[in-house]
């Protein structure tokens, strides 16, 4: 951590800053600039952000922080990349790329089923489909709850694809558990802290979407806090951020993929259905994110977009995302890739 | 709602439409246009969500809304303002302010109650303090928890303050409502949904932080949960949005107070403190919160930031605050309210 | 355009908003409502940014624009798309990709030729060198200016390279125009509308920079002054806006790439340097480009990075370079591309 | 600048940074850390944006920035605050603020008359009005040019007073200053540095807007283009900035104020027209604006915002401006100004 002195500061203010410094266990190095000093503060990172009250001492300008706040996540502890394995047929993070789709909601036996076989069928390699609907909209459909996982279980039985299912409550974390092979934290749980912690005593993978307004290194932070429970098999997710463009519903940030990877070991797949929002656009963002690295995909399929209880305009007819799929593989390829 | 075709749309996909909108159970009225036809849909409103499914259909350019998707929390439903009654001396939405003050974390008892007596001096009406920290990092300080919940009650009858403190899992939430008199959600629960129904159901009064990435209509989407479970004692709180700019932690939307107090009856305070995150800027936007229209002021106050577990930097002291109210008074004034 | 009304308003207000969209050339069109009448105004679509004013009147909730405010630049006005000949070897928007590349500034003779000969046995298609450089402080280098144009078009001459470089200021637009093969507009000067304008009137093509906070479609407007004034040979540019991630200069905003080419017969070029502003991300993004349906791509490219007066750290060495296309290679052909 | 090394960068990688650093005139401090080093590097900060390079270098993980970039505009070159004189009886940065009123555009005579009528009956201090117009659309008004800028002076003199408008072209630049008291540069060209030199050579004060998208960081460097011509009468305007949230036009960040207070002895004004879009929420931002501590505010007005050629949303009619003026007075005492 580096404390910058404002220009005026006195000698004083100096000298309190640096006993500070030493009193919370810390080697302060000062370095006499030209117009204002800098104090580099060397020891232990976990209590950096202690140092951060330091800020508010006379004379001090601002703290600048050096060190990573997340460690078991960071490639600096693990340099390899983790690969995260969900079944004996299907893992994340290796050569293989691994496809996750299915409709946004489970709505009914029939169309689960249909989903099921429709993706197995295109080549998928995980089944996708909400129980546990966090919706803007308190008089929108809020999911099947515990009838939808057994339909979703169902499915994943019948075509032998693993299944996905968000988790939105402590309260049901073991019970959803109970029927899924991946659970998935979504955007807008991405730093409610406690279902983070819920989860990272459960033995299952965890499929972490990146908040909507968060940044790569608080993402990092939400699978620390995951890791820091036990759980180590996160796989992490790019799902578009907000910004002032509205051509897309959101904007897919896929320079986030090279940069996670790297600075984590942990996989990064991208949804690029609720990254866009268009179903027009969805699968010229699935090849470039296989371009840009990522170790996987996440697609929204239904079998009758016009009839879907959410999420129709950006979700593919089982058509649509067989065709995709073909020309998938050959950005596979071109990325040293297996589909 | 409005269905923008394409210019390019067949007869027969303008017929399917019509014949969709009307099995939704909505009236279509067809205009035509120079380029392309738009067609409105007449209707209850409650189906809104569902017809954006028309957005998948062949020859459909956009489906637009035009109703507002909330009904509770609406100036449209309920013209006068609402007014929450706290305790028989504390109310938030007349034309007194209500100015909440308090350090972010309960520290020690001695912090709480220095604290406690620190804002009760220099006239707050309320006591802040978490006992339940929701942290970026995991190995952050995560709060006293009920034993915090303890201390803070006990400064609150010391000192005859009602006393504001943060639910963080649907869990806990009824043994917080056991100490507490108002409950807030922070900004990153704020579309935690789960939370927001099981608050809903409780009788206490909530201040709902905006999300730091939540568009104002989502801020009263959330409070619309609240409220649709029975609980309409819904206190808003603006405290910065996510921007570029890192002059400030959060950028302070105070325009949000002016469009809230235009489309909703419910009250709105302003957190400077979270807002800019630099002790230096609290005054100065607390001011503009009142000027520009806002209930009340939530302030973090600690006797000491430099020791403070969390957000030293942008706690005032004790003597801060007191020279802040004594101004705030004239600021109060010239906006008809009273302090 | 329609007119939403407030739920409040009377028969006087909508009568007057019916005269008043009369009184402007549209023809009005009444949809009652449940809640609340909307009124579709329709006609020739030049004169709707007048039709906005209408907002201003009363018992008027809203004015949603439902035409698009451009046309030549428009994939509706414009089918197949635009091919953009540069010299007889070089065009844009074809089957083949076009790879722009060459140092951010030309800083000498020796460092411009070097950087010429790297980036042509590369198999770049065009060299790009900046002699007039907007920077953000008045103190950093601001280009050779005439010199660096001649030293840029000698480079071009002797490697048989069409050159590109930037145009900041209407007084010295045509002199760049007499050296350059195509013109560059950067982000900063994306909406200096006159700089467009008067770039509209030479007979030289445009690779026009989206600006750091345009939408797509303040883009296609900027293009369309351009194309207004009569030179319709553009070329857009994504190179990243700004959002709240600080991970990377800038965020590439590759889901433009599919949008733009679902909106504009316009071809589209994406600039992963300074979109990620990181030379390790530029090669994972210029194949994403290339897979999300990019024509091209322009890459900071430059002999010795560690000695660039400016953008050293997205700038890739030579052999990174000559690394990177070759690959690039792969992903061309999965896109049904020539390199 | 602190330059922090990778946790593995080898002896070679160091050694190398080092007499980098050397080289470009620094002199270099190691500070060896638990996981990594970091150097800091003392000198003159004007090269400091070369230092940059260094990021290109093996073995280094990030170049962080320690001082300011601007020198004239900084608060810590001259700590008292610049009162810019306009004429004998108005100035700006002083105990009186300064109220700048009139329409967007100059539309007529007549119209612009009766504007300064109005404005200067209500107690403002300026008129504005724009001649050179710079829209989103090539088939928007455009302004009426020299006739406006003509029409502009004629209402100044009848009225006493002193204009302001926006110059758009270096080519016109001299123009604008032969009528205009004030030049204004818009938002859209606060980064068209070669504008920004052209008028830091004049002799007339400037009103700098923030880009929509500038850190305040990047709007005071671009005083500083202004002042490093010879020009110091530069008047910062916060305008809004561009964010997620749709409800207001811009996002009015008020919180700019106190910052800019602190970090530069420039004086500051709002314009909360443009800030927020909507006429309902004008004066609540306006009472704001001087509660946070600005200098002035920019406001339009308009005699018939229904019929206005630009921007009638947000423009006040005369009425709603004389009843603001007054209810304006008393916020400037609470803040300790007159009005």
């Amino acid at each position: 951590m580096i404390v910058v002195m404002k220009s005026g500061a006195t000698k004083t203010d100096k000298e309190k800053v640096l006993d500070r410094i030493r009193e919370l266990g810390y080697k302060p190095h000062v370095i006499h600039g030209t117009t204002r000093d800098v104090i580099g503060a060397v020891g232990d990172e976990r209590k950096k952000l202690v140092l951060q009250q330091i800020e508010s001492m006379s004379g001090v300008e601002s703290v600048v922080p050096i060190l990573k706040p997340y460690k078991l996540a960071s490639r600096e502890v693990k340099k390899e990349k983790s690969i995260i394995k969900i079944t004996d047929e299907v893992s994340i993070g290796g050569r293989q790329l691994c496809v996750i789709a299915g409709p946004c909601a489970v709505e009914s036996e029939k169309q689960i089923m249909e989903s099921a076989e429709a993706v197995r069928t295109a080549g998928a390699h995980m089944l996708r489909g909400g129980a546990y609907k966090p919706r803007t909209s308190p008089y929108s459909f809020q999911g099947m709850k515990e009838k939808g996982l057994k339909l979703l279980a169902k499915a994943g039985r019948m075509t032998g694809l693993p299944i996905i299912t968000e988790v939105v409550n402590p309260e049901t974390a073991d019970l959803v558990a109970e029927y899924a092979d991946v659970l998935q934290i979504g955007t807008r749980n991405a730093q409610n802290f406690e279902l983070l912690k819920k989860i990272g005593k459960t033995k299952k993978p965890v499929l972490l979407k990146r908040g909507m307004s968060m940044t790569i290194k608080e993402l990092l932070m939400s699978a620390e806090y995951i890791m820091s429970e036990g759980n180590h098999r996160v796989i992490l997710c790019e799902r578009g951020i907000r910004t002032f463009e509205t051509a897309t519903r959101n904007t897919l940030d896929l320079s986030a993929v090279p940069v996670i990877n790297n600075e984590t070991h942990l996989p990064v797949v991208v949804d690029p259905s609720h990254g866009t929002g268009h179903v027009r656009y969805v699968a010229p963002m699935a090849y470039a994110a296989v371009a840009s690295g990522a170790d996987g995909l996440i697609i929204e399929v239904h079998p009758s977009p016009e009839h879907a209880t959410s999420d129709g305009p950006q979700s593919q007819t089982p058509e649509a995302f067989m065709e995709m799929m073909a020309k998938l593989k050959l950005f596979a390829e071109a990325a040293g890739r297996t589909l």
